[in-house]
């Protein structure tokens, strides 16, 4: 395995960690990347709660959502999300895809999204609505089959994020880290939003100029570096933390996450619940 | 005792920590069993914070709430929410008795839960609420006798879940496991419904259909097996926490939880307050 | 210093850091006792943020608030809210002055408290409102006049709890215990009540009954038991906290609290800031 | 460097892990100082997270926030809000740039802030806005030219807070700590009113008679330093925190923080993303 390709990795399981202590994800919800050494591959947990993932805890799937060799474990259920969305879109590198309780107002009520400080215009101008039943009536309300997923990239057209009514958010970036960004802080907007709905029914939202130009912000580096180094550092230092899965430390042994001692212990989940590599769906 | 029953009983002392670590209960509320071996039973903690549970804390009473033995303790005084439930309810293994936060805005405006996701769908259409003055008047609002008991177990009737007005929440389950998933993500589902309800009144719930067929998630195991590594290790990582009392190592000396060196002395009390152990009521 | 004292000052300590933790006080407020040896005195800490406050911080004062000896160090400034207060009602044996979030909206909107779950009976029927400007016109809105005090104490009346209009809430108990649990729950109450309010303006509240009832399981040992047991808990294994201060471990040398090796650095605070000990007011 | 300075580099870096650890400020914002020995420089940190400041990562500025010398590393963009407002207020010792949420639902709305309890006098009777748009049309919102950051003091004038719509707040002080008391306590001001409003649109504030008193309590020594004690132990205590970066170990060589050797590690970020010190701005 390339040494880039580890670093990818790394930066995926952190990124599913980040976005877990960041609040956005629970036990459910997931980060994937398209895989850096063949654009019609992406990389993706096996089924496990995100704070919980490490590199080796990734699979390789087409963009069928297929994986490349029996994985050997469960899945999750609705990979076709980042397959279908990877197929439509080029110039995504990374999808994101949550129940974030901050959207839970604006998709329980069919509230557009408004940009309302600069940060939030990383969600774009009025990120569009997707309702499942619309085309597929009633479901279990996953994203399973592929003609859903497809269904959903279509409604993604060429925006960064759409709102999933009664189900959640999948966001999409040109890099994981920007996916990262865009997933953090369009969550805070929305929570801002709901809460300044409950002040005035008024709400001052950025102008379209505004938003095209504040939110070339998330396509900087510094922005991505500061927040970055932030998030990471919090995930490190997170008390009673898996310890550190950080980018690069390239110099360690293949496939296996550097943790100081004191942590290295904690690094291993101690309770594995049985079946968890059975291979069941979900 | 057998590996079997020495298991459930970790499995119900972690449930307790769990629902309390994930802000479903605090000092009051309790999480209990149905006897494996022994359907006429159960099993429940003596009166102290779920929180603190440990598998020796657990009391076996017969149906109607009576303990197998002298507990030579404190016990909860609303334990007649658990027996009676299991009388009535031959398909019901595990019972959730809570005053979750989340709950409060229904049960004080008599609002009907609704679920507004797909997870949301555990409490099920149209939860019933019960009022224990309709039938007993003014009451010190606690559960306790067992016809009270019996009243709320009518009101439950075939549901999942049963609203308490000004009081809290009582959650059944087909196993522990499914209980506590019900439990966490029906107060989840609450606290989302009453932020949308700040922003607008025209809630989109889930269809009757849709509640029906993502309600099965819960009763898949990969859903309840993601969740239970996540929030098992969440308790088992908290700072200061009372170290892991998760399942299974059997292997350990039969009555002790299994504590890492540096938990051990965590993991008993400092503080044992004095007259705890002397067989008050509450 | 006899034992019972001793304990009793560790148990005001505790009672101080279990408020702070529980989100009731931050840098400010405070908790105090009668001295539990003689009725016409009371203790109080000298002027620190109570999660800081340990046995030796206190000092004891008479009801007309006047340390008993020079301090030789910075006092609070509002303690006449206690000395009035125990002046006023013997049967009060511990005072709680905060200004909780909870509260907040209340207090800004003149609305009234409402029990709207069993615990929340705790802070009784309809507490009365007090506003320092009624009686004293501008001020800094801080009680410090002996009469400024002497004016909540008759506000306060037979009642538990007195709501001072744009400031905060002074609670009253029988014991130390009793008082954090009225302190504690009747914080949570107005919490649901104010979430409640923004679902509906048609609040469920306990019936004078129920009330009256329900808030007799304050003064009953178990619950007070049981709480203080789970409150001290997370005080002591607070990450990063202070280590436990908890009532009891006579055998250790007198106003010294026990703590672990592995906290005792941390029992000391390592920053002192200058001028802490120089008897300024505030 | 003088042993004075170091100490200001050690308050302000301390600073700002302070206004992050209380919620104020996430990965963006800032706190600076003017230079203690030349009124015509500030101090203000390279560019990242406010968390992870340490004292060596100030850069020295004159008034228009240019560095005194080549500091081989990222800047922030924003920094000229600090330098016009030290060039315009001579009486301003210390600046705070944030975007903390309690704030949002004003900005969002125009919703006047108000000081709805004493501590909340700090942010003053009606503090002015600003929006960025009046001057200068569509942006991408942050303040980086001089004229921008000129005409945000202008804004502020004699004022100690200024609200910017769709984007933040700027706070400024007498010193570091005054300016921290005020960023804190005008954010839980803030909060408060925002709850209060969902309850009822009659909300009680200080007279301007009160807010002028209650004002100076911000001035006065024993409030500052009980707060700064308090959030400097929350800092220092935090799980897995970086470390003390506490004022005035001046036995400690110079330039170098004290940390004890169970935090030494934790002190150096183990992540260092790459670029980070390549002079790119933000």
């Amino acid at each position: 395995m390339a040494n880039m390709l580890l670093e990818a990795r790394r930066e995926l399981a952190l990124a599913n960690r980040i976005v877990a202590n960041e609040g956005i994800i629970d036990a459910f919800g997931h980060v994937s990347m398209r895989h850096p050494e063949n654009p019609n591959h992406y990389l993706l947990s096996r089924s496990r709660a995100p704070e919980l993932v490490t590199p080796e805890d990734l699979i390789e799937y087409d963009l069928d959502s297929q994986p490349q060799r029996d994985p050997g474990t469960g899945q999750y259920s609705e990979r076709v999300i980042h397959g279908e969305i990877y197929k439509a879109r080029p110039d995504v590198n990374s999808v994101c895809h949550h129940h974030c309780p901050s959207f839970m107002p604006l998709l329980a009520t069919g509230t557009d999204y408004m940009p309302i400080f600069h940060l939030g215009s990383v969600g774009g101008i009025r990120p569009p609505f997707w309702d499942q039943r619309d085309e597929f009536g009633d479901t279990n309300m996953l994203v399973i089959k592929p003609e859903e997923g497809a269904s959903l990239a279509r409604a993604l057209g060429k925006h960064w994020m759409v709102l999933m009514m009664r189900h959640g958010v999948t966001v999409a970036g040109t890099s994981v880290r920007a996916c990262v960004f865009r997933s953090v802080f369009s969550a805070r907007n929305a929570e801002y939003q709901v809460r300044a709905m409950s002040v005035g029914s008024d709400i001052a939202t950025l102008s379209p100029g505004e938003t095209s130009l504040a939110g070339q912000i998330s396509s900087k580096t510094t922005g991505l570096t500061r927040s970055w180094e932030y998030w990471s550092m919090r995930v490190a230092n997170k008390a009673g933390g898996l310890g550190p899965v950080g980018p690069a430390p390239v110099r360690s042994a293949p496939g296996k996450a550097k943790t100081s001692p004191r942590r290295a212990k904690a690094a291993r989940p101690k309770v594995k619940p049985k079946g968890a590599r059975k291979g069941r769906r979900r």
